[in-house]
């Protein structure tokens, strides 16, 4: 048994510490679904047959999102989470290494190195925008350049622009909107134009579904083709697939929560404005390295290491947790150098 | 964009046509959860966060999969199907390629393929048996060598000896044991002596929870800490963790099940014994071209190309499904030259 040094060298993720209290740290929805929505979704889990493989794509919960998006069944691709999908994309093209982002979300380096794809960081500049010119020039060896907007866990969004002149070089784009419904803005529509691109989307976040693990890709017919003949069959559960369908005939609730969290993501920003940056996801990242005080007062969030070690990352969560946030960041920025 | 060669070969999965009616095509447990039971599942499921991220290594269930099987934690990862502990297990060591030994179960060599390794097969004798020093000529340049016993499809299992002369060797080994409820034989003792052994077992088959996706698997420390650097976090969803949990405290209807499954199977065999192998698993592979025949009378099986082109493979259901399809085979033996 050799292990393969690639893996010797994997450091575990780490989600970062979860000690109770209040969770600000992981970018969940704070919400719970209504208890009449939950009530309704156990009552349909009656009728699938647990016992029996679900259908092999997810093609019921495929056509949905179509319709959903305005878009046919062959353009989607559903996963368990789009943590799942990411695993597939790194093995659909051929280069010699992954381009990413950084300060960016984790785990397209992981699945890259896990892949035996290198990686080619391409760090975002100081106001964390893309370096399009080093991308376009990192980017001749490239299988794939992963792209987050907005960007976990920097919170802004990329220009159009600037993902369409990456498109423009041919290299596939997998670009990751998990947290798309808290900017209101997509590029989805751009899989009409460009066969290159892979827009990924989750129910994580704003769906409120983390617990359940269900993303989707969407792309032009060629490569979700591609997409599909990599992804093993029966890849997410009949439950997951059942609750994801029936949180889509229900989508005012997540507009509405996504309407709560926007308005109080405002609200701690212009109070905080000096230590936060601008956001357009459910989060914020503010430049206190504030940890260690929080997680002292009850309340998660995530710390980092290398670029970021001197900010935190907070999740927008109720109002009753944003109050209690609010009160401790003021006591924190107020008396920080007592820190 | 360029789509790697290995992807564009790749000939998506085919369970098999499935066209309603009988289902005894893919091996799945005939029953539904006991009314009860399922009723229980769902009233917990209550207290499931949606919302909430699953612990990230489902460290609940590893604990109460170790307790089941006598042993610790650090023995156990479990995953979305056993089938994604393979494609997990196929990144794990350096080798040039995978040895599989058909006929066998085909998501080996998917996952092989799509992972950038190459596949030896190394075939079953004509009584399905192991070639051993075929296997171990073949095994120098071997990353990982996959056995599955009860073999899927052809039912019967490997000797002892047989799968520790080739632990012997020292290449990683993936034992699946999907089927083992049913043969009653386990292997997954020879984990504490062999570190290059990864015993595979799924809630899919005995268990009945096909739709939920539940595998995991068993091995030493050593080869376990490995598989958990390569597994992502949160790989398995709340709700099928959840569902496991309870299945495990339940597990005297497993057994029921399984020993009713046992004994449907020696009636099948005992009267069609001329055209069946004898089998250990919940299904039997038969030596006659009828797939068509039954898919006429309603009763789906799965069928074959290459070697097994003119055998088919049942699954075990129901009393009642499995009279129906006595009928069908005693009509189809006694004027096999009609059809």
């Amino acid at each position: 048994m050799k292990i393969r040094e690639e893996v010797k060298n994997i450091k575990p993720y780490n989600p970062g510490k979860d000690r109770g209290g209040i969770k600000l740290n992981k970018n969940e929805s704070p919400f719970s679904l209504p208890k009449e929505l939950k009530n309704e979704i156990l009552a349909a889990l009656k009728d699938v047959s647990f016992n029996r493989y679900p259908e092999s794509t997810g093609a019921g919960l495929r056509e949905k999102l179509a319709a959903f998006h305005g878009l046919e069944k062959d353009n989607v691709v559903v996963g368990s989470g789009s943590d799942q999908l990411i695993s597939y994309s790194v093995k659909l093209f051929s280069g010699k290494g992954a381009i990413v982002t950084p300060p960016t979300f984790s785990m397209y380096r992981f699945y890259s190195e896990v892949s035996g794809l290198k990686v080619f960081p391409v760090p975002l500049n100081p106001e964390f925008d893309l370096q399009i010119e080093k991308i376009k020039s990192a980017i001749k060896d490239a299988a794939i350049v992963f792209l987050c907007s907005p960007n976990n866990p920097t919170g802004n969004t990329f220009k159009r622009d600037s993902i369409v002149e990456i498109l423009n070089t041919g290299t596939a784009v997998v670009l990751d909107e998990a947290y798309g419904e808290f900017s209101g803005v997509s590029h989805m529509d751009l899989i009409q134009d460009y066969e290159n691109l892979l827009v990924l989307r989750t129910f994580s976040k704003a769906f409120g579904l983390a617990g359940a693990r269900i993303g989707y890709a969407l792309g032009g017919k060629k490569i979700i083709d591609y997409l599909l003949r990599v992804k093993p069959p029966y890849n997410l559960n009949s439950i997951s697939l059942r609750i994801a369908e029936m949180m889509l005939e229900n989508y005012e609730i997540v507009q509405e929560r996504v309407e709560f969290i926007k308005s109080e993501r405002s609200r701690i920003y212009r109070r905080f404005e000096e230590v936060c940056y601008p956001s357009q996801a459910n989060f914020l990242l503010m430049d206190i390295n504030a940890g260690d005080y929080f997680r002292e007062r009850g309340i998660s969030v995530r710390t980092f290491t290398g670029r970021l070690e001197d900010k935190i990352r907070i999740t927008i969560g109720t109002k009753k947790e944003n109050d209690l946030l609010i009160d401790s960041l003021k006591d924190y920025t107020e008396k920080r150098d007592d820190y």
